[in-house]
């Protein structure tokens, strides 16, 4: 995109829209766009050209690096701001620094501010499959919240009892987009996959014991879905499918 | 979905609308829609449940499976019918026993009649990182045309060239879903989906050799992307991630 | 077994039910109990100590290694003899050289003489999930065929689309055990496991490409199965699931 | 089910055994037989469907949500209530809420109630390879207590001392199906499995270090056995077992 | 030992039992201990360092390479050639060229010479636990015989009927060492290693499917043995282990 | 073994030998060989069957198990007992039940009690490549004391320092085996085996991080040696290296 | 670098070196240095970009696609061209296509033209460990002289016989950079980077059976090799190492 | 290289240069150049073999004998001493002990003493492509400090974002080498491998969860780059690529 832009202001200068001095400035500006704290450099453009802000990952991350970072982001960009994966320290840190803050405990998540509603009256619905799914699930539902999507919730509904999911068929076809969590050995999205024509993201999670490998038997099980057109992402990554539903609401939105 | 029905036979019979003997019919038509053919069970209502009617899979199944299959789907639902990952004996007895199939020989496929266009203005873009990704990236093109979606494509533009990418920066932008192909590392995905605010998705290919692992390197390298909302199909599986992206097109076309 | 053998003659001298001599032959008879072909140990005691007897396990052996054991076991045994994973050739060997030898080519088996049945009156219960499951499906299907077992088959009921499978409940209740074969997620068992409370044998199959790596993920989501008491064979291991479903009808038939 | 049972009213109308409002009751009430507790849905027809209740996984929740599970299947079942994979304070909550709650510390569960025997006079055999496998060995025998079935124990017995398994190879041969719970090579099911002809279900256990992997060494052995018919569950998974043999024993009671 | 030669030279010039001419001839020698032929460097002085001579591996070498370092070990050794793991050309090749030559095509070796008898009057025993085994332990008992050690073999006698392997309980105690060639789950070293105090050798065969992966799983059943003191070689090593095996027998002998 | 136990008493009975009360006396002391402890059965023939008593592996057991099981194979052994990784409470426990125990701390073993040496007047050899190897090959050296073997240590002699090791070129060539310890790439034991004709036993350790996977580096690069004859034990097994190492050394003895 | 591009076009028509029409043709020009043959994107700056010009990699590829590639990048760039693992078809087309193709069966490489010298004194030496390694070591030689960069070559020097390596101490010391190429435990270049201080690249092989995983172990050896800054490139890719060496040539060169 | 030092001895006192016994007391001396402490042998010639001292690797030792090879090595070598993977116990140690030290606490190393600065003018660019990396990118960073590199860094850098490496790219161009450190996809060295004609060392970093398995994602994709030239080190080895850029700059140097 720098290229467009440079040729944007070449056209511009061409034109006499814009002086030398005053392109220059404009680069400069957009130079700009990513600031240094030395440790980590902020994205401030990305919503402009993916649609979302940066998202700050809390895992390895020092609580001072997380609430700069958080500050740099809000400041610069003025809007919501989501930390995932964050220890209970970090998470009462944002707390403390951002009055507006709210934390999803189980989810371990902090959002600053609000998103505006995207422009999509179909809500993304998250599936989990047990009881133990539940923080992955929440991760994105918080996610989802905060990229501005209307989202609904049915939870511990595995397939070792089949009805439990079956009575909830209608909300299953109302949906925009599904995000099915599950662990063990990950049937249900195939399942959810079988019975609607929306996209259906396949959350694997690290739930089980044994040869579930922290979710590889999961993963495994997404991927060689016999059901059409279900996409997967990283083991708990709750937060990625809800990135990806919400690129799903976006597109169906304009 | 049999749930629904019956609730509905039931509550026709309760208003009397239906007589018993008439639901008994409807019951038995319902229950023929499969059809055993002994060593296959084909799914009629797949496209009434999920947007889109079977897929026949040709691998592993005899040429003459595969024909009666096809003459089975053809027969009952009308509507296109695909076959992938078709040997060349395959191919040529569709080509033989069907006038109007049209047959891709790198993407092994044959399709047999024509789809209705979706009603989405906006393309699907694949994209290919090399020119050995070729036979995956065209089953993606041919499932997506099976599928009655607009297609455009881009190939050859890995990220060690990163300016051969950046040149289409502008098609990228206009997509509805773009589908990125890509084997060895597996980093265009990753490339793509900071470019782009749109749903991507990643098909790992089994190109490259050694600690590749026939695609394992680029399948983990996608589940891993630090691209927000990537989501990822099993290795060089062109025709799960063509369905993924016909599904947002439907979603987007509603 | 030895030691209660040798215990028992022991006593019997003891008793002076046996003479000195007449232990002795009958303790050469019972080194007799299995033969050195000097390439191959048939173990002739087998179907008195687990109740079946030793099979032939054709992969690896040459045409005429199976024929000679195939040979030693009818004549020492008088029994059925069943042979399994045979090349086209070991097979035509076999039907040349045993006139009451019946083929399965689909399943790779040869299978001389007749096997009483067991008294059971319900069936075994062989389900595969997909068409190309149905190599494995069969060789449980002549495995239970030889060993006995009245079986029953349901074909091509997988998941993505439930209805095919749910039709046959009835039959599925009826069952005195479940052999469920199914490849790539392999999620069909743990559906099966939670409708019907009869044992379930699991057995994955190398059906898949990708990240299925050759039958593994669908391994794998079986032993994570969240259906209690689903157990696994190893993958493609037909003979193995009908033999374990063998030991459950001897077993309910005592 | 719900196919079945909708089927059912839908007859008892037909035959005016019902009037619509009666079976619109029973209707609601079948809907009734899972309980949303919010995070939980506990399936209260499990009993009736697969012959066992639902057994609460206790690892990943917390002392709240296992209680109260608990108490709603206590009530809802009026049956046995078994938790397994138990934290000590969670236990201990157990035992403090349910007077009639046993617990065993080495299994790390608790059982509220107690089970009806199954007919079946012969044992469920439950043998160990080592001592550092009784954990796995102790949760099996609670859950098989908890189903209703009759239970031996041999542990210690394995293969580098062989004469301490031979020796008790009456009560080998006297059991209904046998578990055999082993870590490191995991070569104790095959021995067992060439000397009976029961059903035999394999543990691998995660004991051992280094090349066993966690179990993994122990799960391949077994997959691979060379005696005929064993199946295995998941490493350390002694309730999946005793799940799988109780599975038998109503089988064979029946 | 290049260092001990030198200063050996260094020691005798000191003492003028050599001058320096002959010194340098001396060197000169030591540095012709190995010949190029361009593509390899026969180790001469192996037999000298290490107790036998190098061995031809004949995989991915082709029929004239092999031939031209068979040459240049006979020349210049003297001593017995022994190749392994021959393509059937490059064996007819050498039985070709050195009239002398035996060939064992199971084991697929070709043997040139006779080793002198290793002074140990114990025998190296090589077991196998099936048929299928045979080809590795056919190569381990070649190599034995080209090393010079007395061997007698006894095969299959795996664990599922335990009574074959017991019956040679006396040869079992007689050996200096014993080589244990099994596949599948590689159970018998652990049995074989819990009944004799002699070394175990313990080589993994890639005999097996599914889940044996080529061998892993005996292997890693074998690196777990319960049986203190059971050593292992790579998968198919036969050659390996009778190596070990003579490094066992000479210093026995010694 | 018990075989020709049954066997010689047979035979004593029929030559008047033994009466039936001495020799059903004899049988019982046989059945007493072995004693349960509950939750353990310790093997008192094990040192007369393989040349050396049980060891107790002290991993996964309780304090209380470890001593109770060392008393009892102390009183019915009479000879040295050795236990291996041991917790320091454990190890604290046995020292203070038994007054001639002795501990090392760095290799986690006491040993109670002290071994007639073995006829052999040459030592073992244990060699480590660093010395973050030392508990792993201190484990190996009490082991070997334990068993009555002459042993000698060098220790941090890694390859990447060559002449460190070539300077004990004349102690490698003395040994009788040699043990080689060795972590990250566990290049140690092939050229180890390059320099000395003697077994030689390698032991990969879970030194590393990384692409070390806890010791499968060391452990694969040590299967794939090049030189001819050296065989592995489990990563971390110092004392499985060692129990070979006395296999060898009492044959070498005999 | 298009950035650095259009900034420095943006230069030049603000000091008016260049005109409009000028900076558009030359902009044009830009876009012209890759181009489309449609399968594929040929790279005609990386020469400028990084050194060296794109190489075909062959595999994948028909015989068509790599002639008219080579054709292309002959053409545009008139340097040399390179293409690698060549099938024998496609290689004999190159030679037949291009008068001055020189062809090394050996390697699979074909090199069209020559390359100017590096003006660098000092070789990359080419070290391989067995004669089985010599297919990559060529490889890797081809590139390196298609690279412009003086080579010399020492092949079959394994770490088994240490004493072939070590007398070629002084070639060692001369380099400018060291690529070893090693299968099976690939511990050689641990030992050759504790000899030298110039970089040192490692190439592990394919070569090697059972637990090498096809080149996985020397794999993995390498990259935890005890030897400091020792680097690694993918299995058998001699070409990648050739090129890292070329990249450390054009540095030391410079 | 004891060979070469005995040869020139050999020579000397050939020649006359030295006596006898004045050659015996060099041959001490160079025994010497590594010493005993027991649990260790510094390599004191290390630095003149290599071109840097021996680093002490902290993990796995304890406090003291960190301090004592410390010492060691100061003492013999009086050239800087560079200790890495350091407990904070251990750091503070080193830190009390000598005065001269200094520590990174992000980089976990004490470095004693400064290295004289290798003669080349162009910096080692050190770059991660996030901030999670920066431990691994500052344990580089002190080892080239400490190797007397120049060296300059740019952090948090990622693909996802690629303006934010693209803004670099004169400092790209002007380094002798790149150290890319990275984690999760690890795709960022094939974009700059791609855009510089400089050697470039990737580090892949355990930073990641899920199928990231503790950096293996990152390491495959590594591996597996499409840009030619690329090498790699083990996971988490900043350590090794910093040594690897050292070795080329005193190549350039050179």
């Amino acid at each position: 995109m720098m290229r467009d832009y440079l040729a944007e202001l070449f056209a511009k200068i061409a034109t006499e829209e814009l002086s030398f001095v005053e392109a220059a400035e404009l680069f400069q500006k957009e130079y700009r766009n990513s600031e240094t704290l030395g440790f980590a450099v902020p994205d401030f453009s990305r919503a402009e050209r993916c649609g979302f802000p940066e998202v700050i990952f809390g895992h390895g991350k020092t609580m001072e690096q997380i609430c700069a970072i958080a500050k740099s982001l809000r400041e610069k960009t003025g809007g919501v701001v989501l930390a995932t994966r964050l220890a209970p320290e970090a998470a009462a840190a944002l707390m403390r620094d951002f009055p507006d803050a709210k934390q999803n405990e189980l989810a371990r998540t902090v959002t600053i501010g609000e998103a505006p509603a995207l422009p999509c009256a179909k809500p993304v619905l998250v599936i989990s499959a047990g009881t133990s799914d539940l923080p992955v699930a929440e991760e994105a539902g918080e996610t989802l919240l905060a990229l501005g999507c209307l989202t609904e919730k049915i939870y511990d509904v595995g397939v070792a009892g089949l009805h439990r999911l079956l009575r909830h068929e209608a909300k299953l076809r109302e949906a925009v987009a599904i995000v099915v969590v599950a662990g063990m050995e990950g049937a249900l999205p195939s399942v959810v996959g079988g019975l609607v024509g929306c996209p259906v993201i396949a959350v694997p999670t690290s739930v089980g014991y044994g040869a579930s490998f922290g979710g590889v038997a999961a993963l495994l099980g997404m991927l060689n879905t016999c059901a059409a057109g279900v996409t997967v992402v990283n083991i708990d990554n709750g937060f990625g499918a809800a990135s990806a539903a919400a690129r799903i609401v976006r597109t169906a939105a304009n």
